[in-house]
């Protein structure tokens, strides 16, 4: 039974992404709902094997592993930098939404080095899962005041700075999901449902392939402590 | 892109269940196929906090942690016993489904106290979870070698076990599973996709409800070692 | 080579804790730092299998998995309320050691509800750990401007707490660790290092004694859901 | 208390590794296994930021998380390939020690292209590390049946391989461990206990220095799927 509904029942009637949300949620979700949640987790499904937790996932599967340890050790390659910042995201919109200058703020934050979770990618310069993700939330009725929010920053975060930082996926899926109702500290979790079957799937193609032991090897590495030593010198 | 697709229009068009047969198949699922897989991962999606994997989840959770730590510890606790023996239990059905004399086999396994992967449960004496997944399959025609073999190896060993054996769910997927055209050494991998929204599950309610701690108590635990020593005598 | 040094001549004439110690400052520890490091790794290499981080090694071993795996799950039950906390004990330490008045900001973050980290055990209500590092620390030298600071600490802290708030042996190990020259953000690795022989020993010792699967029986587990719905009512 | 002993005690009295000792084998170390075992954690104390373990460790410390998150992946990292093949060693060792002709049996192998586990290594021709223990082994009188048999297969394994096939770190680990009394399936667990300090090294070095997200860039990355694909088409 998963929050009243018998698994048999659901298997029978509901996708899986439905049953998600319900575990998730307490409810089944309107017509609406599964639609954008839907779109939510696949469009997070996989970003390729030079991610950090793609990487990490097919360095461990090539040391022959079971793949339940090769797909952990992707989701321990997620965090601050990769995946893990949708909860931060949706603090600094909560706290900020009702912000009287944002531009003010948004040069506050340059100053101070601090960077804003949610914007900025390692290759993208403009994000189009983000814009994807926005368009069908403008359709189906839930770009709301964090999906919007998220948007302003991006405009005010683009005029000051030196290199692109679009809105990424983490930080359109944290206002997304904000404004369908889920609740801050819970949104991280939702992108690693996401992207654990972009992690199966290279940890199976790596154990599959099975192209050896992937490493550095030792003109990659640059040794940079000190030269050679006796101890008791 | 994913196998030739365009993320942004999966997302649009198909369900997260279908994008996941893509990654994991190279192409998209018939009709009948996602029916069958979408009820896979459906049926499989929890099996509430005792479970090793979701009792893990929840300690982790309890100490206060990321949730990506939380969810990759769950996924440890997932082994031969537990979610991981759906590639063994394949195995075992590919290389038995065309031996001569099914109650032999099993009886010699009995008297060699090998247990076959795919059979019995902790808690449960009849899984009725694989009884829907293979009346769905007879249903959209899946219901090939491989779900005959595995309910006949059911029958053949509870006429001569003690306690019951039930095919469990892991059993009943990794058949299921070969009739859909899945290769050995990926099935497991299927499971802990259904499984890790109940993880997540598991450890936002955990940390969202907050209740301390969870560790055994001192009287829970027996010292079995020896008594005080002392260094040196 | 590590840090200057060969490896094959440290094995032959340094031990393994001061060869941690190389590791983690980049030189060789002087006697008396040696021997303070390495009661703080003794003390603190097992605390039995009631700890999360014990139970969930124990529980991931009773599924037949790796040792790899058993002791990454144990490690990820450590976080801020079980060993991980070294480190935001030492942030405290240092932020507030030249407070101006102790008792006003114990009593202060009491009323706040806010906990000190490295205070306070789930089971002990007086740390003998701590204690014998701390005599240790102060016969050879290392009883510093931290570990006073601790101890200082801990007399205010309980003098309004009304539960024993032992300065825990998380908190003694991140004061010594400071006084001995330990960077901050540096020292919850050390208690990683301690604690890794007594997660092998619990994994090891779970799978030759091999009892079976543990988790929670049925009546362990109270449903705390929604009573039976149907879908589409 | 630690099989009959005080931790109080051991910390004042005893070594690190002296303790580690007794948690695996139940009694202190006499002085020539307590030299022999010294030597055995610290040669494997690290082996750099190239190895599988070490650079999915700085990875994961890259994408900012804990440090036990990015030690546990590390602990992922390792398999068949790397560090866990102690056991699988063991195992061969036991089982063919008494072989009638060992150079037919190297030779059987090769044939059915079965690789020995504890031989060869990725980078290293001729494993140093080895020939240090097996130096020591023979000096403390630990060089026993196991250790002289491992020596006995390197020479027949390289008399007919084309490329250099060393006992490597793994395998000597494993015959003077398995000479020094420890059982099968106990061993890799050494292993791991020995590296964890490396791996706590490299995840701190890599936070303090903190020189951003560690990934593959585009065009290190070759897409081996098909070409763009519509759907339904």
């Amino acid at each position: 039974m998963v929050r009243g509904y018998k698994l048999t029942e659901l298997a029978l009637q509901k996708s899986f992404s439905d049953t998600v949300w319900l575990l998730l949620r307490g409810e089944l979700p309107t017509e609406l709902e599964s639609k954008m949640f839907g779109a939510i987790l696949t469009i997070a499904i996989d970003h390729g094997p030079g991610t950090a937790s793609g990487l990490v996932t097919r360095i461990s599967a090539s040391v022959k592993t079971s793949i339940q340890a090769s797909v952990a050790a992707g989701l321990l390659a997620m965090g601050e930098r990769h995946i893990g910042a949708l909860d931060s995201a949706a603090k600094f919109f909560i706290e900020n939404k009702e912000t009287a200058d944002l531009a003010d703020l948004v040069a506050e934050l340059k100053s101070q080095k601090i960077r804003i979770p949610g914007f900025g990618h390692a290759v993208l310069t403009k994000d189009y899962r983000s814009e994807t993700l926005l368009t069908i939330a403008k359709e189906v009725g839930f770009y709301g005041q964090y999906s919007k929010f998220a948007e302003e920053v991006e405009v005010e975060l683009n005029k000051i700075s030196s290199k692109p930082l679009p809105l990424n996926v983490d930080g359109a899926m944290a206002a997304i999901l904000l404004d369908l109702g889920f609740k801050p500290g819970a949104l991280t979790g939702v992108f690693l449902i996401a992207r654990v079957p972009g992690l199966v799937a290279q940890a199976t193609e790596e154990a599959q392939d099975d192209t050896g032991l992937r490493r550095l090897s030792e003109d990659e590495i640059e040794y940079t402590g000190p030269s050679l030593r006796k101890i008791g010198v």
